[in-house]
């Protein structure tokens, strides 16, 4: 397999050519391999490479190890961060929950619960997950906070407990199929009115 | 290997003889295969029967077939039904969330995690999943319910969103790690509290 790094350089911030059109392959096929059912462990840059069409050297030149790739290819494939608008609390909420475990990739549905196991294993995978979840748990965090700022919501609240009541059953019932009886469609509102209506100014 | 049922018969209501130790070897066999990160569809009867030290004859004479034994051995994983005392819808709730995703066998945080993929992509898989769940989401509505009756809690709340919102933070604690910032142990409390106070008569 030829390196693509030959035919489609670009320039780079600190001076060393790069390819987009190879990074794009290496995530893909790291992806890809994902979804067909490697776990973290079985992954090798070895086998990334092979079905990249690209030489070891060119992923090595790009990302400092398999983790970095990972946490690249994962932060990928869960899309953009939601971006409130910040005019409205239960507007800013409801977006936010709506985004939850709502994977616009295919292949997140196979790819994301296998790597709980993973996740539990190791303290690396779980450092990799976090790093993925966290920038989502924060922007949560930052809606509630300025809700409390603006006097919507009660100076009292539990605030991680709200963020974990708030994204609980979207993720339960993405990822899971928790409860048959729950409509997905409406659900992040149902969520959302729920739990304003402990936190909110009386 | 040798039949176990050959050494250790004992009654059984309609008639044929059955053998409990041999049923604990079973079930046990299914769950170490499982544990030992079998998948579900990998796992057949036969490696069971190897497993267990039985004839696969004595696994057909006591299950239906894999479907049945793989309830049988994951009711039994899940540990026995938390029974609410009935005096406060308080105490009662968190009894329920705390029992959430507690597994008293080691086993089951490698198991459960990974049935979410197997679950998904089978119908049969997803309602051996429902069947083990159920119970304990019915277990829950019930106490709402009677907290509804009692005047504890307002006739128009949304039950069926207030118990996503009772197990959705618990299971992704434990399941899932969420958030490093929430404390285990505390967990169960804060959340039914949180919860009362948007739900509660006021």
């Amino acid at each position: 397999m030829s390196d693509m790094t030959s035919t489609a350089d670009a320039p780079r911030s600190p001076g060393r050519p790069r390819s987009i059109r190879a990074d794009e392959a290496i995530i893909e096929a790291t992806l890809d391999l994902l979804a067909e059912g490697s776990t973290i462990e079985a992954l090798s840059i070895e086998s990334i490479a092979a079905r990249a069409g690209v030489g070891k050297a060119t992923i090595y030149r790009r990302w400092a190890g398999k983790d970095a790739l990972l946490l690249d290819a994962l932060r990928r494939l869960k899309g953009i961060l939601a971006q409130p608008a910040g005019h409205s609390v239960r507007d800013d909420l409801v977006l936010l929950v709506g985004a939850i475990g709502k994977n616009v990739d295919p292949r997140a549905a196979k790819i994301m619960p296998c790597l709980v196991p993973a996740v539990n294993r190791s303290s690396d995978q779980f450092q990799l997950y976090q790093n993925i979840i966290a920038p989502r748990r924060q922007l949560m965090r930052e809606v509630l906070r300025r809700g409390i700022d603006e006097g919507v919501l009660r100076a009292d609240i539990d605030v991680e407990v709200t963020m974990a009541l708030l994204t609980g059953p979207m993720l339960i019932q993405r990822v899971l199929q928790w409860n048959p009886d729950l409509d997905e469609q409406s659900l992040p509102e149902r969520v959302v009115d729920a739990v304003l209506e402990g936190i909110r100014t009386r």
